[in-house]
């Protein structure tokens, strides 16, 4: 019989953007109020995402433009984690990413595929063409040692029209098949990411909460961490998950609103 | 200490075309000449190829303007087996293959994404947009108990000018990574598409040998199933094939030429 969880006292949480708080740019309904609510009730928060479709900085004018209280130094984000993981180590890496955030790796990008030592890919979109992937396959087939970081690993997210669309992942998988390689994940499920937001609001795992709509890569990345993972039913979330094999999130809510009512409910 | 090789007689082989014959339909020097002496000296033989960048047709027009004396009944093509495998089943597939090999499909191919039950998947080069394989991985996720045809799963192969480029493998791992299914390999390494070259020629494994310039799918698979696997140093081949931890060729020749050589030889 499976132990009944142990009741934990929550002292900070990590939220999801996309397809918790937002989608598509809209903001769902009643999350900017129920965000106030954890604010007022003191919790310090952070937004972890994965989204790299568009820079960081737009992502929090989007939050703002929806009416949520977030200011930048609030927000973990994986192109930022990929930017300072390429920098650390002295990288020149080819891109595969979405054009949007090419801007932000201007000063350590390779200029030719000859002069990279490494390939740094997140949720390119249209710009995943054979192309793209090919010159990307050939760089890390033709560099000693070459480094694959990869933003993220999610395999899907939700579209504003409500279809499931391909996010970086599965090109991850392309690439570690094609070279034998194995990617380094930056952004969530990686424990570093988690660690680094979890540290800025100096809150241990075992006292923190992840709220996202991913199973395995936002509530299961969370739990191997040591976190509260709280899976919401918006965005991506599809009813098998609530099934699934690998991940059992500790708590499940029908959205945002639902999942701060449980967070403040265990406090009152 | 690893047992000597036990000498085998050998009756029948199966030869791969492109990286072995020819690349991008240029005839590998002195191959139509060796291909003869094979034939001079009795051996029944069979052309096995996950090429699905062009018709098996084509292709075998391609040899014979090469210089290569080929009938179309001996060629065991990928392409073809995935429409036996398809329409053997009923099947309504989406396609994820190159323009040319969709006339091949159009008895049976689905007209819109919601009227698919499965999906076929080859190097589709170009082809591989990102819009296209979102919508094949829409219709695997939208479908109860999809099918995942997948021609072949080499993971790349050597152009014309020497570069290597990614073949349809990685792009089948993707679409597993994305939805959670297991593809169905009908081309090489399949046992069933080795066995079917293999009963046609009434040759069994063990006295069959395969050249293949690819060493996991050609040499690796083809051993899988009994046969004697022949790498030879064209195409894709690159050194560390040599040293690998998963596959040992029986035998390893610079070319085609010495590949018939050798299978000679042994005869003498």
């Amino acid at each position: 019989m499976p132990r009944p969880p142990r009741p934990r006292a929550i002292h900070g949480v990590l939220i999801d953007i996309s397809g918790v708080l937002m989608i598509d740019g809209v903001s769902l309904p009643g999350a900017p109020e129920a965000l106030q609510r954890l604010r007022d009730a003191g919790l310090p928060l952070r937004f972890v995402t994965n989204t790299t479709r568009r820079p960081p900085a737009t992502l929090v004018e989007r939050l703002q433009d929806g009416g949520f209280d977030v200011t930048p130094d609030e927000v973990f984000a994986a192109p930022t984690a990929a930017l300072e993981a390429a920098k650390t180590r002295g990288l020149h890496p080819w891109l595969v990413v979405h054009e949007g955030l090419r801007p932000m790796f201007n000063d350590i990008a390779a200029d030719r595929a000859e002069n990279a030592d490494a390939v740094v890919i997140g949720d390119a979109g249209d710009g995943f063409s054979y192309a793209a992937l090919n010159d990307a396959f050939r760089v890390l087939m033709n560099t000693e040692s070459p480094a694959l970081i990869a933003m993220g690993v999610n395999r899907f997210f939700r579209e504003g029209d409500g279809r499931l669309s391909l996010d970086a992942g599965p090109f991850v998988r392309l690439l570690e098949e094609a070279t034998g390689l194995q990617s380094e994940v930056v952004g969530k499920p990686s424990q570093g990411f988690f660690d680094a937001a979890l540290h800025s609001i100096a809150t241990s795992a075992e006292h923190a909460a992840m709220i996202g709509d991913d199973l395995r890569d936002d509530v299961g990345g969370a739990q191997a961490c040591g976190l509260h993972g709280i899976l919401v039913r918006t965005g991506k979330y599809r009813p098998e998950d609530e099934s699934d094999r690998t991940v059992t999130p500790d708590v499940i809510c029908d959205d945002f609103v639902a999942a701060v009512e449980s967070i403040l409910d265990k406090r009152a």
